[in-house]
């Protein structure tokens, strides 16, 4: 047994994402020795809390990686699709929170209360973690699969701004501050895009206002009109769960929230389930907390989840009209399970493996 | 052929369906002759403006129906339930925006696109106007259900704060000022639930903070976990559309909007369709507005939607796994077609009726 922690680090330390890792690694039980905090020649200097210690970010080199054994990265598609093959080269496995890899074949795309054997699996040496909107699901939906067979899933999204980095959430408070206080801002066709356009102009990380209105959009255009998102539902679902052949279709809607997205899920399955029966499997999974309770108002909601780690689960339904389904409403943290803890978590199997070899 | 104009009550003139009534009531080609405002007793004696000309608010009392043509009822269920019998017996014909009529069998649910025929058949006297969530999508599936016969429906809503009259529009701008210039407020779990509570209390209309969340319940609880809000949307759209087996599965979502609502809708049909014939029979439909260009950031938003009469539809989708199915999202005011407006329809075919006899 190797007795040496094993050497992390943090690349786009100093994003939304990085700075919801640097809380969490300062919260799970410490398997690692040395942290590495990195980012771009920017933000290199910085000084951020880690672990209750100062550390200096340092620049995204080739060098930065020596000696690292695990190297998450937290940034755009194209930093990853560069800077993860480098810091393989140099003897690191990569956990990836990028969508660069996560449909290539030879990379595993893991969620450890899932499929977290898949760890292992990584001919190229890099792990890919899921889009936080299938995150959002997976704990729960991999639970219900184990029992009946999921077959075909309808999903709408409720996602939060922080889905888009820090200038989402920046720019739904700056567009908060604008409309609060107008009692007719909202009440009338266009209202809102001209007072937000007219004080914070149109440089938004949303295709269109979030103050008072929903947009159903998120990534980039595909074939058919569907968003990238969209189909990284579909195709991240199928790979996850090991279902090449699950039917899906999503629809992905952003709405002013700050943190935690949210689904309404409609799921079919192979073999008959009651709704009783599939809340006993969701009880007994890992990381899944029901929380369905109309009666007494209980159910989940973003405001109440944002910041804690499950998988929340509500308004669970036996469908009226389809056999073998069920409806269900999930909220988890988009930073957090759905970003920062699940990498954390791919992390940890990594280094327990490294420290057992 | 009869040439006095027909007389014209609106129950419910100081709320907020009302007061849209009024506006909708101005603009539409003026088919009333006096137009009667009726209220409770507490709002007896105000005056309000209708057609541009100051009118005082009635009391709800029977005598206050006499000589009417038309009543319509914009008030609770219970208070529908009590007085449209009895217009009905002073010998107006009763058309009522509450649930108290909407699934009788004596009791059309009409939708003037869709099923205008109906009106003719009330027995009672009565005529229903569909709940907001159903009214928002029945224009293009009626016209989608023309084509290819709708099959099953699976529907998540995105419900704005209107739908819960003018306590709940009231209710998002207080939460929005509390909130709003708070930008920790919304990253920690409960932040909001405490600031909204400590600031406005309990005492809301919603059974959670709307502000930075969304609230996955509306209405009342019903066997099997289901909420009031997701049956009449199930039970409603099986009445108008004239599909008794139609296959329905809802989740009702309540959103910080202020006015219009949103649906993501997974359809399926009979008959084989492609996304653009649904395309080309929504360009046709009355009253729909196909929005649908992602490329160039186009599909309906409520911020754009809201004041406006039509049902707007984008995101058109061939749904990629499951046959004869399109996805898409719709968005309608649901002041305006949601209620007033489908409401003040219906009244003009029965006035068109009277005039006609």
């Amino acid at each position: 047994m190797n007795t040496r922690k094993p050497t992390l680090a943090v690349v786009g330390a100093t994003g939304a994402v990085g700075s919801v890792m640097l809380q969490i690694l300062s919260q799970r039980q410490d398997v690692w020795g040395e942290i590495r905090l990195v980012a771009s020649a920017r933000s290199a200097g910085k000084v951020l809390q880690v672990r209750g210690e100062d550390v200096v970010v340092q620049e995204l080199t080739a060098e930065v990686f020596d000696g690292v054994d695990v190297a998450m990265f937290d940034v755009p598609d194209e930093v990853s699709a560069q800077w993860a093959p480098v810091a393989v080269e140099r003897g690191a496995v990569a956990v990836d929170n990028s969508g660069a890899f996560r449909m290539d074949p030879e990379v595993p795309l893991v969620v450890p209360e899932v499929n977290p054997a898949q760890v292992r699996n990584r001919p190229k040496g890099i792990i890919s973690n899921p889009n936080c909107t299938t995150l959002t699901m997976m704990d729960a939906l991999g639970a219900l699969h184990a029992g009946w067979g999921l077959k075909e899933l309808v999903v709408a999204s409720y996602q939060a701004a922080s889905g888009a980095g820090q200038p989402g959430v920046d720019r739904l408070y700056d567009e908060l501050e604008v409309v609060a206080g107008h009692r007719e801002v909202g009440q009338h066709t266009g209202d809102v895009r001209a007072s937000v356009a007219d004080k914070l102009g149109d440089d938004s990380p949303f295709p269109a206002p979030l103050a008072l209105n929903v947009v159903p959009w998120a990534g980039s255009l595909k074939d058919g009109g569907w968003s990238s998102e969209e189909l990284k539902v579909r195709n991240e679902s199928r790979k996850i769960l090991g279902i090449p052949d699950l039917k899906v279709s999503a629809t992905c809607v952003r709405v002013p929230v700050v943190t935690t997205h949210s689904l309404a899920v409609h799921a079919v399955f192979e073999k008959p389930l009651t709704v009783d029966a599939a809340r006993q499997a969701l009880i007994e999974a890992p990381s899944v907390v029901v929380l369905d309770d109309p009666e007494a108002g209980e159910w989940p909601t973003p405001a109440d989840v944002v910041g804690t780690d499950p998988t929340w689960v509500g308004r669970l339904r036996q469908a009226l009209d389809f056999p073998n389904t069920i409806d269900l409403f999930v909220c988890g943290d988009n930073l957090r399970k759905g970003a920062a803890l699940n990498t954390a978590q791919i992390a940890e199997l990594v280094a327990a493996e490294l420290t057992a070899g």
